[in-house]
């Protein structure tokens, strides 16, 4: 049975393709309830529920924004709960959460879960970067994308949001994670 | 069948049995899920969750403390997720989280959901109290409880931290959603 997927996001579906280079992976849509805790604890429980919804093996993958001065080990904030924060503040009033706090570094954190099928063991796999948040969003084009241009990476002096597109998805936690997964897929 | 209350909170229980008198409740603690979203969605889910496990009808209760200045409709921040902020930050740091925002007021918002059994519609009582984030947690005694400390009540020059607790109890949002539970049981 191919593995599946699992994402209504054609956009990552593609960048998936291109760095995976496995056609045998098929994708679907499935809405899948996210639930509280560590990003590990979400994206293992995803994973299990999706391997349940297909009855085969799936992927599925988590984009966190994880700022340090508001996180300790395993409780990563606003981590998964990012695009809520996103959603009502806006990508201007994200950094504003950190205005009282002296630290403005941060980490985005993309992970992939593996699970094989119903009731087997998730396999996680995390492409970090560390950087910084910017206090005024910065971004090309017309209309910012997510939280892009309040992130800085480490080593760079642009935001996601100002880099051309063939730089960042070289370098991003999206790629980082899918190096693993393709390394995975190519040792099973 | 009797209504159970669920939850692993002696204190919660007692408060309930004083203010609904209904000694025919009885209850248990089940670990429930608690999935992301809306404080309606989060409650609603839990009492579904809690009815199928106990298979009859089942009051479970959510408490939240959401900040003007970061929520939208429907979207309360931290709201739900204010254990985790609190958890990671302590008490001292939640009003950080405010700095950079001039609207300090927040309400501190307690949630009932009652579900009669599987597959039954659900209803909810909300107590809602309106005040404001104070920047210097004030408390009586040697520990601060939850963030009572930080959340002082329009009306009031002390926080839920610095109350008596018999005020307290007669004026929380707590008690307001508990009075609705009284009345609607006592209806049906």
């Amino acid at each position: 049975m191919p593995i599946t997927f699992v994402t209504g996001n054609l956009n990552k579906l593609r960048e998936f393709q291109a760095i995976v280079e496995d056609s045998s992976i098929v994708h679907q849509k499935i809405d899948l309830e996210e639930i509280q805790g560590s990003i590990a604890e979400i994206s293992t429980k995803k994973a299990k529920a999706a391997a349940n919804a297909i009855g085969g093996p799936v992927l599925v993958e988590d984009t966190c924004l994880v700022f340090n001065a508001l996180s300790k080990p395993n409780l990563e904030l606003p981590g998964p709960y990012i695009k809520w924060f996103l959603d009502s503040l806006g990508v201007e009033g994200l950094p504003k959460l950190l205005s009282g706090f002296e630290d403005k570094s941060a980490q985005a954190v993309c992970t992939f879960a593996y699970c094989e099928g119903p009731g087997c063991e998730v396999k996680l796999f995390q492409g970090v970067n560390d950087g910084i948040i910017v206090d005024v969003p910065r971004y090309n084009g017309d209309s910012p994308f997510g939280w892009d241009p309040i992130f800085q990476p480490n080593g760079y002096k642009q935001t996601y949001g100002e880099m051309d597109k063939s730089l960042k998805n070289t370098i991003s936690h999206r790629y980082k994670a899918l190096v693993l997964v393709k390394k995975f897929l190519h040792d099973n």
